[in-house]
């Protein structure tokens, strides 16, 4: 069982152009397609829930954290974007959706500004640029978005592992708009779409996509702690004793 | 011309076991081997001066940073260290050497903890892994120090894009000893070698190592801001009017 | 269902030292432990079949080719190799054993000479260096084999997309163990622990191991041919005319 | 001093339409702008001379190969083919034009298809996507080409180490337009413009980008051979003898 957290800052949800697009919330909606999912067990979790809806209770219970923000990357406390960052070096997953580009847990994940070229109201057609890739699977060549925001390059990230999808905007813009990293034992995913107006979040591609990336980026292995072990024994010393080498 | 500013924390280097090894300093001792260089200017900046060394004059100054810190990693403010990075996403060079790996402008830019396995005065030998890059110029298949601070797997790091040198240390471990990544518009190489008492700088292969590190390190390109930019006009538009896109 | 074929070029097999260790054959030997996994369906082939034992029709139902070769590589016909990486370009994947670093398919697939240093009978320690990778579940930080042959580098391959295993040798040498790549479609891992005389398939960490790489490797898409697709209609024609984008 | 050759099929060299744009044929304009560079010293190279314009003499003065061929691939030997490829496995650097993603050189070194989507006459805007990149000095974040073959994903070729620039089509599609791979020690660079009739090697951008390519794929180590090496003294062994690990 994948256990999924929705993430979302909730505030553009209350507004009423959001609220007619995504009745349920940016994260009540990816909840529910998620939901669907066997094998995927989700929660939500919203930044106006004391401990910004993350107390260690819930992270502690969370493979993937799924991350929506905008308007309010400010108000995530350091402390908190700190310690999710640790969760992943840790195994957590992590999946950054559309304007959580700039949100701290992201920043801090990949250590660069995460700016770009923006504007709103594109045409896009998302290509698939690593067809055997896992977040790719069940996807065709490309798909199309009638309207999201442009997000063009050059993002400022640091070289991702694989680029599954790049976005092509009528506009004249590119983007690298599927990104995967490993940081530590954790897995990121980093995904374009997704504004709070456009509906992209109703698009069955796009919800493959988000599924594909949690059992994805589902960990295989966890570790307890992140601190560095003095190894007063050499492996070679463990070894002539029996012993096995330590984990840390 | 590259420039170069080699920051240390200058702390051990006033204790007489280290002062044997480095009589000038680990600053000293590396400023001196690359100011020899052709094309290489060289400055040196410690934890001691005013702004830690490093005040905007310097830092808009330097194209290849160069870090030896231990303990006092926790004396570098949180607000240089992102101005370090901030300087690295717009084009600078960084190399981080040895215990850097735990230094504050390194962990936040690879997002990860850096953490390692570890112990003192260990047999060392360093295979090239990826001989034809050109960190690895004028080095042989491997060579040993006879002393240094084995530094062991698991190292807490991002993928490294190319992992140019590997560690074998005579008590059973295995390092990834050069590491290289592309954080934004800057290269990072981390060298593990380079223990206060150790004397490895003073090993010319470790010299013609960091040497060939600045000269890959140098900017290529650089940006002034890290802002988004707001592409009011789409690359079509500005294409039909005769307009550049601009740069951001 | 994942459906892997062992293929084993099955001639030391028949030598009496061979035999001691591995009575079912190399092959038969992998295809044991596999074939008590979960949703693995596990074939046989070996070079004195018909066809080297890879028909058209066994190849069109296998999954993953896992490959043994050592002392027969030219007679593996460049035919049959080229159609193998065709198949991996088209998304079937591909494992590589021990000396199989030396075979037609694995050579053509990585368009490098897999050239190496190597030496019988050394004492290996493999360290995990991607601890969160998929191919490393359930596998501690370190192991050990006691006899195995060492390869050594400077190994000739391209980089790497991640090096999950890292091999300490008691005699001084390093080596990318375990190493992944994507060529097309298709998954690529190469092993190099599986020496004919030394008892390493009988380890449950190297069990482990080639299990979890069936796993990684299993295609998540495939694709019929390999030809360039002439597009008369542009994807924005095709997407006014309610088209899809044909895959190729 | 770099030595580059550019060899060139020369067909449609003598056709009207490019004798119009080329009138020194593809090679010669490559040959013409690389050869005002300082430190760069170009020969050029056809199929219809003796050898394939490529006899044992000319490679081994080579040090950057540049390759454009488009309707005689086959008639390139595959000897020839292989020898490049070993070059390249040895040091050699290897820039692949346009419709020398089809050639056997690039092929064998990359170990897919190379096969992709494609239609003439189409507006392409290449963005850069690794500003940072050495290619990429002293290009802006995009620019223009009105006339050109547009070549569109899926691209069948191994994760490339870097993009550096990805192409946008007016017609909807996106390509990995720029893109590097260590192969072996060797340094390749693919990039998509160069239609014989679309006067593209004649864009200044191009040009840039192409001599950029040129310093970067230069070899910075070579080896003589591609041979395993048989260790019969391990390093450690060497070492307490005061030898010196061998290269091979």
């Amino acid at each position: 069982m994948i256990r999924v957290t929705v993430w979302n800052e909730n505030i553009h949800d209350k507004e009423d152009g959001v609220r007619a697009v995504y009745p349920l919330g940016l994260h009540g909606t990816i909840a529910e397609f998620l939901g669907k999912l066997e094998g995927v067990q989700v929660r939500t979790a919203t930044l106006d829930q004391p401990d910004c809806g993350l107390p260690e209770s819930v992270l502690e219970e969370t493979d993937v954290l799924i991350w929506w923000g905008h308007v309010a990357h400010d108000r995530v406390p350091d402390e908190l974007a700190q310690r999710i960052v640790e969760r992943v070096n840790r195994g957590m997953g992590f999946i950054g959706l559309h304007s959580a580009h700039m949100s701290k847990p992201l920043r801090k994940l990949l250590g660069t500004s995460c700016t770009l070229r923006w504007r709103d109201g594109e045409f896009e057609r998302l290509w698939c640029t690593a067809p055997g890739h896992p977040i790719a699977q069940g996807l065709p060549p490309a798909f199309t978005l009638e309207q999201e925001e442009m997000y063009g390059e050059f993002f400022d990230i640091p070289q991702p592992e694989t680029v599954v999808f790049t976005g092509w905007f009528r506009g004249g813009e590119v983007f690298r708009s599927g990104c995967c990293w490993t940081c530590g034992y954790g897995r990121v995913f980093y995904f374009q779409p997704g504004h709070e107006t456009n509906g992209s979040f109703h698009n069955p591609y796009v919800q493959q996509i988000i599924g594909n990336a949690v059992r994805w980026a589902a960990p295989t292995a966890r570790r307890n702690g992140l601190d560095c072990l003095f190894a007063q024994k050499s492996a070679e010393e463990l070894t002539a004793q029996g012993e096995e080498v330590p984990a840390f």
